[in-house]
């Protein structure tokens, strides 16, 4: 085996990146958020990069794996997956316990082997960038090769707030509180990045209110595919509701209600597919689901399922079962836009556009900012990933990271609403 | 993108190799086979090698997707299979109409794209070949790492003939038509070549004869895996029976009734598991099966699976679903062997020793003959396959295959059987 696709050693880093006051179901984004960044240097020289989650439980066992890597090849997939299984399988548990685990409910059902794959995942990427790099390929000739030249996102909108309640990062947007704001969001997003296809975080206000601002989407830009995800804070009855009274609009309906069993119940009433990123967000969760037909269209996140073989594996089980596959996103950065990007150009049945958070980060750990054009990414074909570390930048955030006294290390949107509203709880309808 | 990993030609050599006179459900083994050789030779001077089912069906297929390949990168396994799939999508259909296209029924239900995958899959394996030849990785490495250094193979065990009706190759094997025939030949396997679990092909004689050829395996082997494969000759009553006799001693039944329901039933009987190569072949059967619970073993083979990526695939399937995984083989030689040694060392879920009719080979088109060891094979790490084309044994079998009259190149069991007995019919239980 060639030594310089050995693992020399690995570098993580944590930081805190700026978010704007973005609103969902579960509270409002922080003023920074935690992630991690990671480095797999091989003896050879060349540095994979990695981006998943940067909350404590997640560093808790990138570190452990990160320790024990150097002598890996970054060939060896499998063997990173088996290395990570021995981490939490101890007598320990600690951070990996079952449940509990996941500060940020958005993500679906929290379990041990969902934190690890998605500290993993990074991992994973980091091995194909390296690879990639090494041999002169593309990461997306890594797998199995690109389908398609650019890749298409979707305008990711949020009610939000103008600031922070307290103090933090400030942008010039404004706040998004009715129809009327929501359809500006959306001229803005599609004025700078050529957004085509619109997505509203929805669970935020009343179903009716958010209602509204789909139609008032729909009769703005007519024929555009519109999705709405209030995160499963409705109960069947509203699903069903909100579902018939958009039937004519929604390329689907994200999460409408919580769990299994009720999507199941609102997909066999409506004709509006049903997307998810909360009832199927591990292999576990396939089969029930899909003999439910409780979802149409699986929403892939390479940081959930372990990296971007195993969205390729998600994509085949898709393909397999007929059940349609989208992309989801949580806040990140430049370097998951990038590995979203490569795999989804090598995803032949990907028909939807993908989500990303991206356009609302204004910091970044690369060099250069991707720019959409058209609503689009062009998938690159430099070696790797094609991006590189920005030093001084990820320098920058990690000293924010290590000035922060240990409040925004977990990503907590509850706490950040109390900060305005401590009477807060969340809304169900 | 590299010039070197571009497909600057591909070569087609279809053979006729020497097969022993095996007996199964369908009949009997010709004495001559056809099988596929592709060679992809990139712009770089690598050549990498495939190998599939030579009947004219798949030849018909072959020919076009060769000529169209130029051009194509070997990364681009996405792009092989778009381009296969307007092969046969035409007004014509031709040799991929659905049904009918697959003479030896053994190998499950025939359509026009299972047809189309059996021949990509030895594009693929090829372009990997090559992949790795010119990056220097082995197949493997390329598909994840190998999670094992050696492969475990199973002796395959036939009631057979001493010699073929008509002319043909001559071996020193002997005929096998009883339990004691199916110990010695039992015997000699372990010998020359150490396989520690034993499968016999059934089908041939009335279910009792070969349940006391198990029981004899039993004694002679006490506590080997042991498995029958009669390829679906019996009914849901028999082989309910046989599962109920033999539950002490079978690793597993293979096939015993023919289709999804009937194996249904079958399982629902036994605690016997069921494995199958014919009712689950296609992506398509997968979701009815795996929801009736009609195997609990699919035998994945990357000839009909459309190549190692989708055999990974599969097992990823299989993985989600609870589902074992073992792997099957048809009458094949060393380029075969050799890319079914490397995906099997990257399937962390495989846990049965794989199906080989190799060692019944006498002739192959590689220069170095695999050696098994204590029943198992060293996963190479040489760069690709592993394997090198013996060009002279090649276009000897080539010749032998330009000289057929045409009776040999589509492998039909019943027709070879035809000519011992004219009467012949098939049998079932």
């Amino acid at each position: 085996m060639d030594a310089k696709l050995l693992v020399d050693h690995v570098r993580l880093t944590p930081i805190l990146i700026a978010d704007p006051p973005l609103l969902n179901v579960q509270g409002v984004h922080q003023p920074y958020t935690p992630r991690l960044v990671v480095e797999v240097v091989t003896r050879g020289g060349v540095t994979g990069l990695g981006e998943t989650y940067g909350d404590g439980a997640y560093l808790d066992l990138a570190g452990p794996l990160a320790e024990r890597l150097p002598g890996y090849e970054v060939t060896d997939v499998n063997g990173l997956f088996a290395l990570a299984e021995t981490l939490d399988g101890g007598a320990g548990g600690g951070a990996a316990d079952e449940a509990g685990v996941d500060a940020a409910g958005l993500r679906g059902v929290r379990t041990a082997e969902k934190l690890r794959l998605s500290v993993v995942s990074a991992f994973e990427t980091a091995f194909l960038d390296a690879l990639g790099r090494t041999l002169g390929l593309p990461v997306h000739a890594l797998l199995g090769g690109k389908v398609r030249d650019s890749v298409e996102y979707s305008a990711y909108l949020f009610h939000r707030w103008a600031t922070h309640p307290s103090s933090g990062p400030v942008d010039d947007w404004g706040a998004a509180l009715d129809p009327a704001g929501i359809v500006a969001q959306a001229r803005r997003f599609e004025r700078l990045h050529g957004f085509r296809s619109f997505k509203l975080k929805g669970g935020v206000f009343a179903p009716e209110r958010e209602v509204a601002a789909i139609r008032a989407l729909a009769e703005e830009f007519p024929g555009s595919p519109l999705r709405l995800d209030p995160n499963g804070a409705w109960s069947v009855a509203t699903s069903l509701s909100v579902a018939h009274e958009l039937q004519d609009v929604l390329e689907y309906l994200e999460d409408p209600a919580s769990g299994t069993a009720a999507m199941a119940e609102v997909a066999a009433g409506t004709r509006v597919p049903l997307a998810t990123n909360m009832c199927v967000t591990t292999f576990e969760e396939v089969p029930e689901a899909f003999a439910k037909g409780a979802v149409g269209i699986v929403l892939c996140d390479h940081h959930y399922w372990g990296g971007l073989g195993r969205t390729r594996e998600l994509a085949a089980l898709c393909r397999t079962y007929g059940v349609g596959l989208s992309m989801h996103s949580n806040t990140h950065l430049g370097i998951s836009l990038a590995a979203m990007t490569q795999v989804a150009a090598t995803l032949p049945g990907l028909r939807h556009a993908c989500d990303t958070h991206y356009p609302w980060q204004t910091e970044d750990v690369v060099t250069a900012r991707p720019v959409f054009q058209e609503g689009r990414l062009a998938v690159s074909d430099a070696p790797g990933l094609g991006v590189a570390l920005d030093r001084e930048a990820l320098a920058a955030l990690h000293r924010r990271w290590l000035d922060d006294d240990g409040t925004l290390r977990n990503r907590d949107d509850a706490a950040a609403m109390r900060v305005a509203d401590p009477g807060w709880t969340q809304g169900s309808w």
